[in-house]
């Protein structure tokens, strides 16, 4: 806990300048103001260098404190504090951050997060799981077909594809109508809980209305893209749904922040921590051994990002995906924990029957049945 | 001109591979999903590798059409096919980009742009001039007095610094009445044209109240933040607010999608092509030789990227920042050409008279005035 806002940079480079860096940092991300010329009163409203410690071969770790009162209470401009000019700057990695619990629960967090999401599925004793609906291109009808699958098959989240927006072979409102629907009748047939999650990554504009129409219709909660719509519109719509909405971030757009390994922003604290102070209840990420380049390290990470005590926020959900199989499941598990919910989209359609393809899913994390 | 939303890849390590590769990612982008599973139909909504280009040394260049209805006519979408999930992908950076003129004008790119302002401001002989309002923690009555000063000093446009939101120093409302009326002031003492431009950093639901607020209050553009708010943000307000009210891009958050040569995206897509797009009027950047790292190849690149041709849009103002002062005016104007806005901040208080600063920074650009 604190009562500043906190971040921990690591500096690369040369050791000797880091002092001189990590100070210049400090002012940068918060008055960006020579401080020799800024007026007397006003630094209060400065950032502090509260430690420095030089770690031998590596970068420094810089702690540096904000003042709680630059963020506004507004997590686009805590954003803009934490890593706004500086991801501009070389050889700066934001790598760990704290903020008063105050700030963090006016923000809100998952709302729903691990616990919701087990007690909506009643789910307590497996892992979840996810599937995407996909490709693009498909008629409304034919995705509505898949999701009915896909539930009947007894998955979890039925959410879907990042890629899948307005497109005239599946408009939105059509699509979510339908495949609401499809997995209502799912539910009803099975006795399942599955639950139907549209993208929602249209215009700015076209946000509420999507949500209330979403959720008119029966979807469930909610597919969120914030590395292109911002990580304020996932607390924009957290705020905005009922209680017991779960809430998807896709990572897509959000790579080039870990890309690399002395700038940027570290995998835990991004899709961990900042997601879920945006409200996020699960964070899908490209796990080690798919098509992507995430290292096992990594994504242990980022499932501790979404696990650890942070600010007093719930828990989200690690979601690893990207090129998953059903022949993984044992070593995803192994390696993740039961608290993990596992993302299979394009191969569970592998052996040409996709309800039997998410029937052998579900079997492979709840053997005894 | 394109009849498809077309995109230009390097892709970095084994040239051997790079056929593969260019063809898995045309698949990535826009399907996501196998290609032998895909049903038959699908085949229109997937991406098509055009063209190979090996550069000895270099990464190969590959070219990538993506169908025009894959976006849905929305710029959410269009980024995540051009950049979602390869964001994550090791090795591949955007550096090109074309689009359909009838899609490009749906989203309408910059309303005012480089002859836009120079109408505006009645400066078609010269170099436009800018500057920001800082540091934080100054209450509003010192930001508006600071705003005056540098009114009657000369500059176009007075932009408020990316980190004042609604922080209790300066609430934004209170801030923004009194900046306005401020500038408004100067400007009917001096015959002057300077345009206030306020922060618009908010929560999503904020936006739309901020705008209203700031136009009647008579600020005459807006300062946006698209790495925190997202790009669609801009083409939202652009699309919001009457004709000839200007939007300056911040940098800020953006800088990690241009950190590594080997990914991400060039600057010159993403300051100059996408910012355009999205519908900025001039896109701060932080030039060679001031506090940042980019080199003068990068600068030459982003000024290129916003006047450059693209999809028939306006050309935008490049707006080099970032510790510049009114001693480097000379070598920056004769670097960036006539078609910049140069942007100087704390700088202009060096002497302790920010007047005195702003009047010598509009003295620089044009002797003879």
């Amino acid at each position: 806990m604190s009562d500043a806002i906190t971040a921990v940079y690591q500096i690369w480079g040369d050791q000797a300048e880091a002092a001189g860096r990590a100070a210049a940092l400090a002012v940068e991300q918060s008055h960006e103001f020579p401080a020799e010329l800024a007026p007397p009163h006003t630094a209060v409203s400065r950032g502090v260098v509260r430690e420095l410690r030089p770690v031998p071969g590596g970068p420094v770790l810089a702690t540096i404190d904000y003042p709680a009162d630059l963020a506004g209470g507004e997590l686009p401009q805590l954003l803009v504090l934490l890593f706004g000019n500086c991801s501009l700057l070389p050889g700066i990695r934001l790598v760990d951050l704290d903020l008063p619990q105050t700030l963090a629960a006016s923000l809100g967090g998952p709302r729903v997060g691990l616990d919701g999401l087990r007690h909506l599925l009643g789910a307590w004793d497996r892992p979840l799981l996810a599937t995407a609906l996909k490709p693009v291109g498909l008629a409304a009808g034919e995705l509505a077909d898949l999701a009915y699958d896909l539930a009947v098959g007894g998955l979890d989240l039925i959410k879907e594809d990042q890629g899948l927006a307005d497109q005239p072979w599946a408009p939105f409102d059509e699509r979510v109508q339908r495949c609401a629907e499809a997995v209502a009748t799912a539910n009803a047939e099975t006795g399942g809980r599955a639950i139907y999650l549209p993208a929602l990554n249209g215009p700015v504009g076209e946000v509420d209305r999507r949500i209330a129409l979403a959720l008119d219709a029966g979807a469930g909660g909610f597919l969120l893209v914030p590395g292109v719509g911002g990580l304020d519109l996932i607390r924009h719509v957290a705020a905005s749904v009922p209680p017991g909405v779960p809430l998807l971030a896709h990572p897509a757009f959000l790579g080039s922040f870990v890309t690399s390994p002395t700038a940027g922003i570290a995998h835990d604290v991004l899709f961990g921590l900042l997601l879920r102070l945006a409200g996020a209840d699960a964070a899908v990420f490209p796990s080690f051994g798919g098509r992507f380049s995430f290292t096992p390290e990594q994504c242990r990470a980022i499932a501790d990002g979404c696990l650890r005590p942070f600010a007093g926020l719930a828990a989200s959900v690690p979601t690893p995906g990207g090129g998953m199989s059903v022949q993984r499941v044992p070593e995803l598990v192994d390696f993740y924990g039961p608290d993990v919910m596992l993302l299979i989209g394009g191969e569970l359609h592998r052996d040409g029957d996709r309800r039997a393809g998410a029937a052998a899913f579900r079997r492979a994390v709840q053997p005894t049945g």
